[in-house]
């Protein structure tokens, strides 16, 4: 690894590049090319053997490796956010926002779009619209679920923006976006109005700001055929 | 809470009961009846506003709530395995177990029985045998991921059973005997020897047999009629 910066991501999302950007972080991003199995070949499943994004490597501490988005978020605060702008300090309350991260992990898999949902969508070999509708409804639920705890309260950890609220940007703008498109009627701001308002705090935060804005450019680079899928040789 | 023990524990499943034998703790436990919707009643989603199992309360910490199964094993880790029995002490081997706790409950949602893969075997409105295969397949294709590991260490973390380890108990006998009993020829001892010596090594275990034996007294009395499905009223 030659880049120079302090990290190594491997990722093809917007998730841990946010809370890299949070904590002021320099990171070289490598992508890889579904469409070639990068994400199966030996080169990464040495730091991965799940054979699944995202991975982080810390040069600065013997290239430690770390898989499984909500363990990179907590390994990065535990490390990097010695202010706690983003994090809680206190055991109990770090404990909250670990439960958070593992209703998020949770969340993700039944995600409209790249969880159990997209799977019926884009890649099952049959159409099942009713399967399709069923990750549909459990994402409704699911924004039923965070209205009803951000409807009392600002953050969903104590009063303050933490790793566990940043851990939904990635979900949220994919999630909301698939869902208006086209299920029935659905309107986030008129039907889940603390989320919105949620929401749309983090959107408008500088470290989050940056990395969409990076991850766009990773995007458009794409759609320009720089590369297929976006893609760079494994290290 | 007038039960006297150290934490009341509302589930339906063997997983965090494991680990509380495991630390040798106290607890009563509240088992919700799905066929009555108490999982999404008042008196329960004011500990758990997600409306699902399990939740584990903490009365000698002011009855502090967490849910989320595997940031319930975190909490009883660091707050009550002091002498690290089943846990990790070294930051950098936490974060390595938390990734692994990450990972199980990414797997959980595929599980063939309660997961994704349940759903389409029992509750799906129509059959779709595509789907469940899909799942079958999926849980196949982790049980290599976690031979290729445990065929070159004896546990998931360090060298020593963890939480990470004892959090796949419950997920692993469900899953083997649901496999087993419907899927091609699969034999888990043939085609995973390591994970099946890794799953066998965790059963012996005093703490994982004793919370399988009160576990299945549960569900003896339930198919005894004592009650329909497992429940005991909500405090």
């Amino acid at each position: 690894m030659s880049h120079g910066k302090h990290f190594t991501l491997y990722t093809n999302e917007l998730k841990v590049a946010v809370v890299l950007e949070a904590f002021g972080l320099t990171y070289e991003t490598v992508t890889l090319d579904f469409s070639k199995q990068e994400q199966k070949s030996p080169q990464y499943t040495r730091y991965n053997p799940n054979g699944r994004i995202p991975t982080l490597i810390d040069h600065k501490n013997g290239d430690f490796v770390v898989w499984e988005s909500n363990a990179i978020l907590v390994y990065l605060a535990d490390n990097y956010d010695t202010d706690h702008k983003f994090s809680v300090v206190e055991p109990d309350e770090k404990i909250t926002q670990l439960q958070w991260l593992f209703f998020q992990a949770s969340v993700k898999g039944k995600h409209p779009y790249y969880g159990q949902g997209g799977w019926f969508r884009r890649s099952h070999p049959e159409k099942v619209p009713s399967a399709l509708e069923r990750y549909q409804k459990e994402a409704l639920r699911i924004l039923s679920m965070l209205e009803s705890v951000l409807s009392k309260q600002e953050w969903l950890v104590r009063n303050k923006c933490t790793i566990a609220d940043l851990s939904f940007v990635a979900w949220n703008i994919a999630g909301f976006a698939l869902l208006i498109h086209d299920y029935k009627e659905f309107n986030l701001e008129k039907d889940f109005p603390a989320v919105h308002r949620w929401h749309t705090a983090m959107l408008t935060m500088e470290p989050v700001r940056e990395a969409h804005a990076k991850y766009h450019a990773i995007i458009a680079r794409a759609a320009d055929g720089e590369y297929k899928c976006p893609s760079r040789r494994l290290a």
